[in-house]
């Protein structure tokens, strides 16, 4: 038996000085196990979702923006990369304040959080955000919220407004061409928060829910997620790390006779605790979300590792072909 | 120098064949490092909670039911030690179901997803439901929805609820004395899903939206959440995974001038991704969410073993006081 | 169809104040999913292998006295437990330095590792060791070779020495019940380091050997567990942590007709980096070091939780039955 | 307070589809936090320890050869990028097996493991090997024990020879350019196999050793990789994984009066468990092994996705410089 010629060998990655996304995504795909293997397949399968024209949402989960991610987040929206965008509150929150101004920065050194409480910073990791950076929020939010009620609420002086129709009036207020909030609005993709109370955008829409009368029309955002789901002829999800919008998109197709076709995850999540955050996408085909014919692969890394590299080589291709 | 004098020893780890729970607890705090350490800090922080009378917050994250935990969040209730539960849909949907006459089953032979996806059996790692568990829920959730929209409506026919009233309208239903939503209802326990319509039972109510005007009213669990935390002298959190529940629970002190003054969370989430659900209680500290002062723990762990092990050794040093 | 006839329910676990190992370990059984169930299977599977009397190769990796696993291992020993034991250097250096009355400590205040280094003290995550027990190490032991030297050098005054063979000899020395080194030799179970020289008490015999001609017998090491591993009717794997440890008990059965009948590991390791440490048992099924019969399971854990509930439950079991 | 004039922004990484390694590098460094902050401080501490002329002591722990490593690390060795390397008996082996004319393939499809054992393929996560390659390493590797053993045997007829200078004997003896223990031979890096015995080289040495009277010289190489740290004015170590190639490399300056001057390691251990593999850079700082001064960087990731990314953009450093 000769395996030689039965499979395709494990060719080791080889770079040089001046390599390029396209030569990395290359070397990655030709070794091809591994990490380096699961980078390269989603490269392949990002690919293909766009080349098909599928509809692709996008799941954002954990502190991305201020993580660097936003940038190329934005990017996607621009380059018709990405169609849907579900995401935890926290960031569009961030997007939010840094197109209002406020700022994510990195390297201020500390001994102990209390410290950091005391001169007002709110650490995320080895990033961190000023107190006043939530203050311009406040500062700038509530008007909007106002001019937003104001010209939808209802005869009875009621605002019944859904995240996705609440995010695209914000994004056209913002000035910031770098925040994605602002480039979905610009065109048109839908931003769903499912669980838009949990935020400090949550939290500011609930002091001004203390002198207006305002509901998020979450089934509203079911009703419109899922009919997008419906009409999508091929459907693809990216999933940014796992939570809500993970389960929130593998769900809007639930009621449509069709699964997603194509699935991409990028978590470090584990798989063994049962929990949604960490499934294997293979379990998915069990509950219909996809099926044993959709292309799917999981990349167990950082997200602020693996998406530049899957998105600027999958740009490269596309603009390459 | 002479360490013996100035710091305890790590004092091995020593069970005999008839241990008990409080020998294990024991053994865990003489040893005192790693794993067991913190399981051991988790119980004395959570009897101390309890000892002061503190609200204690329950978040609840991952597939806690399919997991097995429900009897112990039951038990949890009625035993006064927890009294506000903050949960993602899932945990509420799959309670609900086996409070239906649904059920989680195991030990399912499966050579592939889509040989379960044929006998339309959903898995959930090594757990398993049964579609018709879900017709279950649809068949016996809509008549009391139904029921609910009839007598809660207002003069507009429109039912603008929170999941707090929601849940609790829904426990007070259910025959299931093993349910910890029924539990819920009958200690008063506040039960808020932010993330409402990210679940089966959240779909289920989207289909009875199709019939009948209905709004989650996110804005009044948010006002109702953080009366209770400016409420408490005290206040304590324990997360069963991180996620939404997590955040939801920090959030809720923001705007009160207390920070937690306990928190428990056992999570397999990694510190590395700047994540909220694998971040440091100490960085909390950072957000004001609880203070230098305040006792806190992160056992890393999977849930359905340190729970156990945790609740029941602190109930018993509660009996035993 | 009716899944309650074919499939076993996930049974909520449910614990008083007074449960026991034996509740614990039944509770986790009759839930059976996700890492209570693990646990459980673990506990059925090493009483399986001590009721069939196979040989058991436990393998230690981890810094696993410091964390207060000691007596467990040298309860299994004295227990009849374990038969053959594979280590790290640093756990039979921290078992030696415990005998010479060195110790591990916690609760070390401290602010930065530096002034950890200032003060002679070296942690171990969040565990500690001052130097003077190093030294102690080192005042003790270099008698021992010398002793060990001059009874079993060979007439050209070289000592080629295996380390199942010195780690026997340095156990005749210790005065230390509680040693496991000690309960080995007392009951005859042979210690294997493969990375002696990787550890400090590697170190303290490269020491040595600047004095006198001695050599690690590597090869005579590799003969008799090979043996041992050829002579067991069924063999048993019990792996705490990965590592060198893991490899070296699986590779002992390659050349012989058998595979490993039984194998448990406990890990925090991940599965997805290709490494051995984190790699699933069915993964050894290709290799042949187990076969498809054997029973086998992965408990995902921090050692020293999961550890003492298998050990306990099982001897229950045994001393029960 | 104005926190633009003393903390740097999280720059959004922002990449396009003609991105360069050095682009990348620069974005990533820009950003400066979670995941690609830490691959940029990669980069730079390691174009540090080269500017400074620092010997580069490289820890190789992991299936990195079956993971498409191998070029790297030769390519590393050729470029002057590493000076000393310390490595577990798996990656020598499955290098030489290449070496060999053996391979390492993908892309196997396979429905249980058990029928890659009847096919006689050896699964390492999603890379595998074929039995015939492993002998196709017994055919050629024992002449060339032999050939070694009459060279190098003394009067008595016994060979006692360390692991580095075995693995250079055997180096001299490939003729694969890509090896890594060639390319080590050729530049005279030392190569230091700790656990020889647990691997399947050790096994091959253990046949040849029931002929011959061989002894790998521990004590030797203990004695060489510490002069070689003593000698060395700077030092940095470059952990590819953790396991027992970074205790040996950390230990090797413990008897020196130095420490290490730069540490980078990448792995997905985890902290908490207190193994070494996992242990963060800083708790390296009690024990004396690196200093408070010490440039250290962890990256938490596969080490096939970072090491490309840091290595062919130190190269393009060094040679744009």
């Amino acid at each position: 038996m000769n395996h030689k010629n039965k499979h395709p060998r494990v060719n080791p990655i080889d770079l040089s000085e001046n390599a390029t996304i396209n030569d990395i995504a290359e070397e990655f795909s030709n070794s091809g196990v591994f990490g380096a293997g699961r980078i390269a397949k989603a490269i392949d399968i990002y690919t293909k979702m766009l080349d098909k024209k599928a509809t692709v949402f996008l799941g954002i989960a954990g502190a991305l923006v201020p993580g660097g991610m936003k940038k190329i987040i934005t990017d996607m929206i621009r380059n018709d990369m990405v169609h849907v965008i579900v995401t935890t509150g926290a960031n569009v929150t961030h997007d939010i304040i840094e197109a209002f101004g406020g700022e994510h920065i990195r390297q201020v050194p500390y001994t102990s959080d209390s410290e950091l409480r005391e001169k007002s910073i709110d650490r995320i990791y080895d990033a961190f955000v000023a107190d006043e950076s939530f203050m311009k929020l406040e500062d700038k939010i509530q008007p909007i919220f106002q001019e937003i009620y104001e010209k939808h609420k209802d005869s009875n002086n009621v605002l019944a407004i859904s995240t996705r129709k609440l995010m695209s009036l914000i994004g056209e207020r913002l000035e910031d061409s770098d925040s994605f909030v602002r480039a979905a609005f610009e065109k048109d993709v839908p931003i769903f928060v499912p669980a838009f109370g949990d935020s400090i955008l949550g939290l500011q829409l609930w002091l001004f829910s203390q002198m207006k009368k305002i509901y998020i029309d979450d089934m509203g955002d079911l009703g419109e997620i899922q009919r997008t789901a419906w009409d999508s002829d091929l459907a693809g999800a990216f999933f940014l790390g796992g939570g809500v919008p993970k389960n929130y998109i593998f769900q809007s197709r639930l009621m449509s006779p069709k699964t997603f076709d194509y699935a991409i995850q990028i978590t470090m999540d584990r798989v063994e605790t049962g929990g949604l955050s960490g499934a294997s996408l293979e379990e998915a085909i069990s509950w219909g979300k996809v099926d044993q014919e959709s292309h799917m692969i999981t990349v167990v890394s950082d997200v602020t590792i693996a998406l530049p590299l899957i998105y600027s080589a999958t740009l490269s291709r596309l603009k390459g072909g």
